[in-house]
């Protein structure tokens, strides 16, 4: 008898079981060490305001890699990955409107050969380091997504692109809120450093209950809702602008790359 | 009696004198803990290539800020800026052939609206780091420029760019090598960690004493050849694409930006 593991899986074996279909879920825990990516693919029309956007919001939109408009696979990050099938799952946007969450966009890149693929660092790689150090990733704990929510703090604008920083919360234990800072400044390429320390107000979140994207997550005594920002920022971004077509992945359903989250950190 | 003092100027007060033409030559050493940049001005038909090819190879091409086309202001690192007349010296490019050295470039931008500015992280932010730790900079002490070389690590191509990185090298006494590998890992907006250390024909280099930027550096007894990632490259990547138009500084002739360089830490 063998049980999946998919944690034990190499990236390029888990990229060749969603290519087949035979996953179609989330990557959560999938890979353990690769970092996983968020996918943005917009018309070449609209990228050069969108590699700007993503250059002058590093923390919210750190890029990983930029492929060639038409290219159907991450070449440094994953050589050999087929960016159209080898996510779970997809979501097709058209004129800023939700139209299908197909698991295969192989056929908007054969139907045109304008297509610029972003792949944009995650926090699962973070969380990872975090939970090395022993400290706590409660939404994991509870088995949820993260609480995300909108801030006040401006986005730098790029052409069409504007909007304001998405936070995702993790509350620690005060005690290593020093350790989870340092850890996640070093990794600089997934989100980096929290932006806010304990006080939600300063940013414009007013009810850490209902988080505007996620699910709310329990804290408790003695620990400090630190946010990092979220790579949902560039989505909304991308969303609030309403482009003519574009395709991400859907959330959760994440690329796996060949790279370990600790080679992100140089 | 005054004495002119360009490490306690502010930057703005340096880049109102430049722009008066009061200064002509270069900036090293001049508004002491700021960080300076060097420049690349494109048409924005090649700004998507650059901009790609600076996000492929972000250890050479550390990007500070890139300025909307025919913007003439880098707003973020420095608000009020002059792109154009900020610089005391220019170097112009037809054809990929230097046709002028000017102190002023503001008749090209009023000449066409298509121009887009890039600035550059340059190695003086963590030259200032390695001072303060008491790590000696031999260009410094011996008054010449960095030794630069060419070597046989590829760059990431990107559209019409392409190249092999350039290095420079600061001789470091042996037992201060980890500690000037840690200050500048931890600095990646300003070119980062070394790219080797102590083996030059491992990069191509055969003669330290002959380098094909700059000039030659005496290495002492117990000193190691340290060889870190260098703003020449997106230069020289540019220039062997021998674009139609291209702007750029003078060599030591940089942009000060109002950004202090412990800002780029993080």
């Amino acid at each position: 008898m063998t049980t999946f593991d998919p944690a034990g899986l190499t990236p390029a074996q888990a990229r060749a079981m969603i290519r087949r279909g035979e996953i179609t879920g989330p990557t959560t825990g999938f890979c353990a060490g690769y970092a996983q990516g968020n996918l943005v693919v917009l018309p070449k029309a609209l990228a050069w305001d969108f590699l700007l956007f993503c250059q002058r919001n590093p923390k919210a939109c750190p890029l990983l890699e930029v492929a060639d408009a038409g290219e159907r696979s991450f070449a440094r990050f994953a050589p050999g990955s087929d960016i159209a099938k080898d996510i779970p799952r997809y979501r097709v946007y058209k004129d800023g409107v939700l139209t299908e969450e197909p698991t295969d966009v192989s056929a908007y890149f054969a139907e045109r050969d304008d297509l610029v693929s972003f792949l944009i660092g995650c926090s699962f790689s973070f969380e990872s380091a975090l939970l090395e150090a022993d400290i706590p990733v409660r939404q994991i704990e509870e088995g949820v997504n993260v609480p995300m929510y909108n801030t006040n703090i401006p986005c730098q604008s790029a052409g069409v692109f504007h909007g304001n920083m998405v936070v995702s919360m993790r509350p620690i234990p005060y005690k290593q809120v020093p350790a989870a800072v340092a850890i996640t400044a070093g990794m600089p390429r997934v989100h980096g450093a929290p932006v806010q320390i304990g006080a939600p107000e300063a940013i414009g979140i007013t009810d850490l209950a209902h988080p505007d994207f996620g699910d709310a997550v329990t804290i408790r005594p003695g620990e400090v809702p630190v946010f990092w920002p979220c790579g949902v920022t560039p989505q909304a971004a991308v969303m609030a602008s309403k482009p003519a077509f574009c395709i991400t992945h859907a959330p959760g359903h994440m690329f796996l790359t060949d790279v370990k989250n600790t080679a992100l950190r140089f």
